[in-house]
């Protein structure tokens, strides 16, 4: 069995290899061979630095499991520094074609000799905003995985952490500034009578972006605490992103196509090293991914929605995590109780997850008692209720236990698997509203249209 | 006291946004603006964080005390996350008139909305080469300090952590291939008859420039081991690359102008933060300052001087980092003994340190007893005999240690102080040699030369 991986694993080094030397030098294909070859590193780096990361401190209790066993935690840092080599050796790869016409006398660098090189580069055929582009891409995401490393070591607070992002933005809002600049949004045609066709978001815009950033972050971060499911949910909204690029693809004069072939080089990768850390990260796991690993899965979503120019589709695949947000508030907001963890717990007789709820230590007055009874006659909370009548439990409000209400105690992996098929749903239901009922409010196509 | 250093740090805050704001939006003045901000923060913040630091495992004996107390240390990732945040924060000043043309109509932006964004930039008035070589530098920075955290926290081995900066320096030496790609090198007048006037070294002078920032991050590492002393040789180097970039500033016109006015952007909040770690780390040290700080400020002065083309000159303000290596080399290559630590020793009843001295667990032969007799006959180690004559113990070779040998002991302040004065005389001796005696090799003014 341990010879068979070793020779699997071998062969898809070999594979990788022979992919990233590919004979037509497509960096598309590069691309490939450094998603199987961040596959591979990320499967085999996990377990080897378990160990050095328990002793390093690294380490959190499975409370979902018998005898609470400590395993490593933080693992998304390996994975996340996986994912930055990865993406720092295919910087020759994604642009060999431009530094090969550079070197063949395509360029203007031979007059170099004679001129400084800092009076030129103006009128240069190297396409310095792709490579700008790409540069504060990988910045802005090595920035918030820094922060997200500093966070699992320091356990930053919530208010603090919520505006991390923003300082890891930086970059890529400035090179989109340079680039592309676009604050123009395209107005519902219902709403065009009084706007016009186009508004000018102008500072707002960049308001937008920078919300996105804060919201893709920690909405990964807050649907959390069961086996794989952080991976899980990343790893199929990168498939639906994946998929909705394919298509542009194969078009190259689509005006859309290098967005989205920007968006494949940021995605493959992403994929290889979630799939390896999930294989470690399922129940039961072997390690904890961290919030460094939400962050930076996070994180290279918004890059690649907004350097891709596909925001809004990009927060179709997000709704599971808008719905949970949405129904999280009233407790993220103080609304409602909050306690130390929300996530669902085991009962050690069945084996199976149940809903985990919260025993108010105020008794609940006003309208947290409105908020709950409506929830609870939406079928979408159980309460329990004390000797005089008033709330002393309440579920919790994540997706996560209400689905747990919704269809009874279920196993920790069977759990994950509904919360990733509820995934594939909400992103499929994206997919259908982005390019079905799109013109219903916008009548231009993609790629002429602003999104 | 307390109320006296309040007053002064609120007003080092208002200088500092006075500056950063500046009517004229000079970039260099808000850089300015920056090194002070850089150095309040980090002044305040790091005996903010020491506790934090502590619990999450980050501390360290200070062997040369009574007592040897626990300190807090890895402070150098703190000193490297207040540089990172305001060079993050820089861009948008750095670049202001440039963005100032792109919104006033300067650009070809206003035309984008008809033209799909990836079909222009190429002909773009926005310096997109210098947005690039910044963001590359920021990011080969972060790259180096992400790694120099993960071996403060993992203790990496000398073999895999020597080659740590190869993979931190592709972004600057991918930029440096598209922007330049400058690889000829002027031969020195005495072998032009051979060589020519120029020589193209090809791959071999991006091999060069990776090995230059081997050498930079590792060199201050192993010039370590005295309160004050990574951070005090740092900022010399620093003060003195700051030094050398002045004269340039004043000539707008000057082909190496921009290169000199990128490296002040550095060098500014480099010096801002250091002297801030520099206060908690002077003698008695209240925190340590970890490898991380020693890769950030190695890595700072690597990319400053690639992209600001004058890594040559860089080289010159190494002088004690490069006599500390070759003297050190017989240690680090093993032909003599290389114990855990190399660092001095307090002699409790004087206060004061003296050398430390190797004992050999296996008796020096051959090649090494020749090496170290050689070194005794010069005055530059120490030696004890045993009672049949053999070698049980010799003086590390460090120059700290060798300072000690020469001058004798003294308190740790006193030595690092003399550390910084060798460093401070190698330096100005590198100016003299870089602006007198280059003519003596090479007949070119610096800006046409290629240096």
């Amino acid at each position: 069995m341990a010879m068979t991986r070793r020779l699997l694993l071998l062969a898809g080094t070999a594979l990788s290899a022979a992919l990233l030397f590919n004979p037509q030098k497509s960096p598309l294909i590069s691309s490939l061979g450094f998603a199987i070859l961040a596959f591979i590193s990320t499967y085999t780096l996990i377990p080897l630095l378990g160990d050095a990361f328990i002793k390093a401190g690294f380490k959190g209790k499975d409370l979902n499991k018998l005898g609470t066993p400590v395993i490593p935690e933080t693992m998304g840092a390996v994975t996340a520094f996986v994912y930055l080599a990865c993406m720092l050796l295919f910087i020759p790869f994604a642009f060999y074609h431009h530094f090969a016409a550079l070197t063949s006398g395509g360029g203007n660098r031979e007059v170099e000799i004679e001129i400084h090189p800092a009076d030129e580069g103006f009128f240069h055929p190297f396409p310095h905003n792709k490579l700008g582009e790409y540069l504060s891409a990988i910045l802005s995401l090595q920035s918030m995985i820094m922060l997200g490393v500093a966070d699992d070591l320091f356990d930053i607070r919530w208010r603090h952490k919520l505006f991390m992002p923003l300082l890891a933005a930086i970059p890529i809002l400035a090179v989109y500034y340079v680039d592309f600049g676009v604050t123009h949004v395209v107005v519902p045609m219902q709403l065009r009578q009084w706007l016009g066709d186009l508004v000018d978001l102008g500072w707002l815009y960049y308001a937008y972006m920078a919300a996105l950033t804060i919201f893709c972050t920690n909405s990964i971060n807050i649907l959390a605490g069961v086996n794989g499911i952080e991976a899980g949910q990343s790893l199929i909204i990168a498939l639906f992103v994946v998929g909705n690029d394919i298509p542009y693809l194969v078009k190259p004069l689509h005006p859309a196509h290098d967005s989205h072939l920007l968006s494949l080089y940021f995605m493959a990768p992403f994929v290889g090293v979630t799939l390896g850390l999930l294989k470690w990260n399922w129940f039961p796991a072997r390690v904890f991914v961290g919030d460094t690993y939400c962050y930076f899965a996070g994180m290279t979503f918004a890059v690649v929605g907004i350097l891709g120019h596909f925001s809004k589709t990009l927060l179709l695949f997000f709704i599971p995590q808008i719905l949970n947000f949405l129904y999280s508030s009233p407790q993220l907001f103080g609304i409602v109780e909050n306690p130390r963890h929300r996530l669902p717990r085991l009962n050690p007789k069945t084996g199976k997850l149940e809903q985990s709820r919260v025993k108010f230590t105020k008794t609940p007055k006003g309208m947290t008692v409105l908020l709950l009874e409506l929830l609870q006659k939406l079928g979408m909370v159980t309460i329990v209720h004390g000797e005089k009548g008033e709330i002393v439990e309440a579920t919790n409000l994540t997706i996560i236990n209400l689905i747990l209400v919704r269809l009874g105690p279920m196993r920790e992996d069977i759990l994950a698997l509904t919360i990733m098929g509820v995934q594939v749903l909400c992103c499929s239901l994206g997919l259908l509203i982005r390019y079905n009922f799109a013109y219903l409010i916008y009548e231009w196509d993609h790629g002429r249209k602003i999104c």
